[in-house]
């Protein structure tokens, strides 16, 4: 069972980040969530990137607002590919974590989704991890035609609607 | 070898979309190059990411500008993970490409890089697959290594020239 | 009696393209409406598309939000003009979904309305159908003289409130 | 053989528009093309979307950049389709112009194009024509086909450069 | 006593352009308001522009929302200063009404206030016609005293907090 | 023959203003140009905007870039109206400037015309006066009659071409 | 004891610049706030900033919003280094207010905060003073482990809960 | 002699922060200048931030681009105050850089100047030093003079030119 470390850059992000965990455990996928912050608790983000791989993390995904750097700091210290949660902050629409998420620098990638995208940033997770976990693989297959198949499903309502 | 479906929606992305493709062939990735455009040739789109998976494809990185639904049209398709590289245009100064495609809805992610990010999409591309190829990851680490390295010696000029 | 295809991407767009199905049904326009995902049943949308005019549909309407590819994918696919009217999302008040159906590249244009317009992108349904249906024109131009009368009222009222 | 009306508001919005000219020629559309601005020659524009119509115009591009409004202005006189062609102007990249134009109120629709999107306000222009006219709709999907053509080869040049 | 003319695109904008009526009485000013569509009514627009000078209006203020035009058209017409009055939208947050009105292309100005700025653009106008009126500019200079007394007493009010 | 005081910002200002210097002398109004920094000579600004009425001004226009809080501050100071004019700066596009001139608080307004639009500045200034001047009325209407013939010519030059 | 001046551009900033003066007289910092208009009472502004020096006051924090120019009218004036505070106002989501305060020409900085950071403004006053008062250093010290310290306190919070 | 510690993301930020040096040194401060990146050397730009205070650091700057975190990251380290220099990059015309140093969550802030305000950064290192050293004060009031200096002397020069 692959496991995913999720790191949110405060505990008001849990709110949005929920739905990551969730849709992850869903999945099968072991969850190692926790609350570091890259400005408050620069040495614990430090230490639980570094530890990350011989932890058994395969993956992690970092959320956070405003200017959030969390995604890019474990990037910079970690092999392991990182996700970006952008949170929308109070202001600015979350136009500012996305843009301190996604304009990484040549060098430290890291995924970005969608500003709240946090169905997303699991299902990233899991597409990747699928990589190398056919079992995953196939159940993702299914939850995509299960999307589908809701598609469906409300253009049937709405047919009867009309 | 592992092997990568690029596509970018236009010729003239393939001067930004080449250090994605050298990157990737320095750490002996194989790439499957190509243009196809989402809107002018939708039906070879379709295609191309309907048979990536059993064409041994193990992740796609779509390339596109403006209102770019390249990277977003391949990931409703194929279940592998899609890296989402945004071109600059002439106009909007590439806000227009970055948010068509890492605003994507509930459900089929993308993973974005930074606007004309091309070294990034082709680094995380790795970092991706190296989840599954430990030789990818020792590379990847070695190569992170080189870029400290460098910044150290970029250091080490500056001091000399201060 | 001309008929018009109406797809948006999500049942919760029904609440503002409902105002769009109104008015071309008030002008006895035919109305196709149907819940189709560009992302997540991109085989539907490209059947629809495909088959909109031999099924007799003149015109479509694709209606999306955030990354909002749906009008753009359906003019790939479509000789049909298509209007692409864009749909406020929860985060960047609709710029996200504005840019993503409007910066259309070249040979693939899209007409789009302004943000959650949906009264207009029926209209200019109307308006383009009104090309080739006489009876449309007329009507138009009641309504326009209607909408003209509407705005001398109001005037009328607020001169007797002052 | 249908004509359309295409207004700029400046002389120098020419170089642009001739592409769009250059594309309805080409199909075999009559083009009445005029420098007209909405604000130095009100009563000019008044006139010529007033009388469109019984000139035998079917359809109307208004062209214009920054606090462009003549698309709109023309869009509240004539009961034509309007489209709407936003220039990209010395300052804000656009934005200004494609804002002024697309964000019209309920009730004046302006069928807007990309920035600086002449080809595609002349494509649109042909769609909607085609609408009427069937040998119109037989030439853009040639048109359409020639488009899907141009990327094919270009992949092929692609792939033997690779 | 000095007139000042006052269009509002939508009786909706009222709510707003009521605190600038209420500010010229207070100074009195005769103030002729109207609901006029630059879109909707256009040819009443012109007529109220054309006829404003011949009819003692020695200002004109024109307030309107999103792809806001309407102080431009007047200022297009009239040989009158036109202040605009860009009205926040359910959209774009005003920032579309605003470059629709401030960014009007050479020769044709609109003299631009804050996005909602109903209080300054009636201020304006006063500032304006004490050019002519000393009258108005002796009120004016008392205003602006008594503005500054006001700070100065929540000032008070703020230090007895303290 | 009235006097009009500009003040701006920096001397690298002046390649803008000039215009602005140039129509308000080709309708023979008198210019007392400056360069006076809001920030850097702050007590000159003030005693400049403190005197400019009882020195025979009668408008002001300030001009200024980025955090541009010139027009503002000799706003706050005068009576007399005050028309800013942002210059377009080397980041931002303008967008600062913009924004920093128009967005005004409530009591303080400061006539914004369109970025780097010199031209305008001084037409507006030319349109405020003429309230005053029957001789600038008659001035400015000849000039917008030139306008309107430029733009004739445009056209018949147009016509010609095509 | 260290003193800071703090002036608000209007009482309805009171509500966001408490949390600033809150964290000063917690770190035993003497606060000497005011409301103090830029724009509405020039002169007291700048006596209050002229006097700052001599009246004991060592650093300055200016808070306001739209055309924020106060903390930059003060940086003009008093060679102390003066703290931005951009507060959200009621459009534009508090990016004019940024882009005013920070955006300051060459020769006279503002050192800004986020957009109501009012806790950061008060920190960072503290940071500087610091620079000269070792017991606010040490003072500072111990809040940021505190800080630190409610991190993991949520961190294990979250723990439990999952 | 005061010390500034001063890091750069890149050695291109280096013809941006150069200015910063020059005015640093001519104020007779010592400067620690360094290219460390916080995500290519995070273990280098920890140690630098950790050990700053007691290698007699008084201050530092962080000057990056696109996604820069580098100074955020300093300030989550050092209890120091630090200055962020947004360095405007190719795409996004600096925003990015901007929203991603200012947008600070609350407890950490950092002290942030203009898009590539090189000078201003140094302007306010030397501000903030002067708080302890009375020479620096003293230096930076004949500077600001020297500053205001200048501005009549273009004044001057600008008068004889009109």
């Amino acid at each position: 069972m692959p496991k995913v470390g999720i790191v949110m850059g405060s505990d008001s992000d849990y709110q949005v980040v929920k739905e990551t965990i969730d849709i992850l455990k869903k999945f099968n996928v072991e969850v190692d969530a926790r609350v570091i912050s890259a400005h408050r608790t620069p040495q614990i983000a430090f230490e639980f990137a570094k530890n990350a791989e011989s932890n058994g993390i395969e993956l992690m995904i970092g959320a956070a607002g405003k200017a959030a750097h969390l995604p890019g700091v474990l990037a910079g210290i970690t092999p392991l590919p990182v996700i970006g949660l952008p949170i929308k902050s109070s202001t600015m629409d979350g136009l500012d974590s996305l843009l301190s998420i996604v304009q990484m620098p040549s060098g430290v990638p890291v995924a970005t989704v969608a500003i709240n995208g946090s169905l997303n940033a699991g299902l990233l997770a899991i597409q990747i991890l699928s990589v190398k976990y056919p079992e995953l693989r196939a159940s993702y297959k299914e939850y995509k035609q299960e999307l589908a198949k809701q598609v469906v499903e409300k253009n049937d309502k709405l047919q009867k609607m009309l």
